[in-house]
């Protein structure tokens, strides 16, 4: 098999017959690149009262921090895929509590689920993709050393359901802030 | 361009360099097809207490009864892909309420976020792909002819739902039913 070739593959935009939207095809054989929304799955994971980031290794925002989280995996269910993604990135064990989020970046067309998940250990270690974890009280959380918008909205609507809630189950999952459709 | 080669494209199995899951890949070009989980949006719309249900025009589960639920497009929101998917299924139109469920799939490797919704008028025009659209009262469900399990699990979560709040918002969406991995 030869190296990937970036001009070949589905490299034609069209819309295929019966279809109603544009889609890549390849113009060497036809076949078509039916893209669909991606779903991020991630946490905001606390031991007693702090809070786990981890720094990011890589691009980008390498070197902000950010939740636990990435892309839901073939054959995963939504909590399996956070669990995995807080063991890659923090080396952590968590329990899923509830959905604290559902976020969409519709201009990147990602699906965000957020829980709020309970750490078993304090002991974490950072995997590949992460240059440093830690865990902060919420005083101490580095708000302009984030990594993303929508990490920023998961620990605020984490913090409002705490005070609306007193860390009871049974809220309603928070969705985007009123006039922030995720472009960033 | 060809007509579609059902052999080419994306045939071969294998990890790509610096992966660590298998992914399909073009022997030809060498363009690899990264495949996630897919979306599926969809809604228990009620107009009054009557809940919308959908006959199926198309396989799979021809002529059985469906809830308006589809795959989540690019650059869609969550809710707007339901928006549309009632408007495309049952020429209706909703408002969305509270997210009542999320179903996990592994199998087929589906995530569905099911919303409560709101029936802003009893009008109905079935769309291609559904033969029939009504309103249903509660005893009246058709539960031998329901097309997916997930549309019995979405059914029974709205009732558990309504009979524990009486209809207001701040509930924990459901998630599938205990033992019901969704390996349908």
């Amino acid at each position: 098999m030869s190296a990937p070739d970036s001009s070949r593959g589905p490299s034609v935009r069209k819309v295929p017959d019966g279809d109603s939207l544009s889609r890549l095809v390849c113009p060497d054989c036809g076949y078509i690149a039916y893209e669909n929304p991606k779903i991020v799955v991630g946490s905001v994971c606390l031991f007693g009262e702090k809070i786990l980031l981890c720094r990011r290794a890589i691009e980008p925002r390498k070197g902000l921090w950010t939740l636990p989280a990435g892309f839901l995996e073939l054959e995963e269910t939504v909590t399996e895929g956070a669990r995995r993604e807080a063991r890659e990135e923090a080396g952590a064990e968590i329990e899923i509590e509830d959905l604290l989020a559902v976020y969409s970046i519709p201009r990147i067309s990602h699906v965000q689920l957020i829980f709020r998940a309970k750490l078993l250990s304090p002991r974490l270690a950072p995997g590949p993709e992460s240059e440093e974890t830690a865990l902060f009280a919420w005083d101490e959380i580095p708000w302009d050393m984030l990594a993303f918008p929508s990490v920023t909205w998961a620990l605020r609507h984490y913090r409002e359901v705490m005070d609306e809630t007193g860390g009871r189950s049974g809220f309603r999952p928070r969705t985007n802030p009123p006039g922030e459709s995720g472009n960033y």
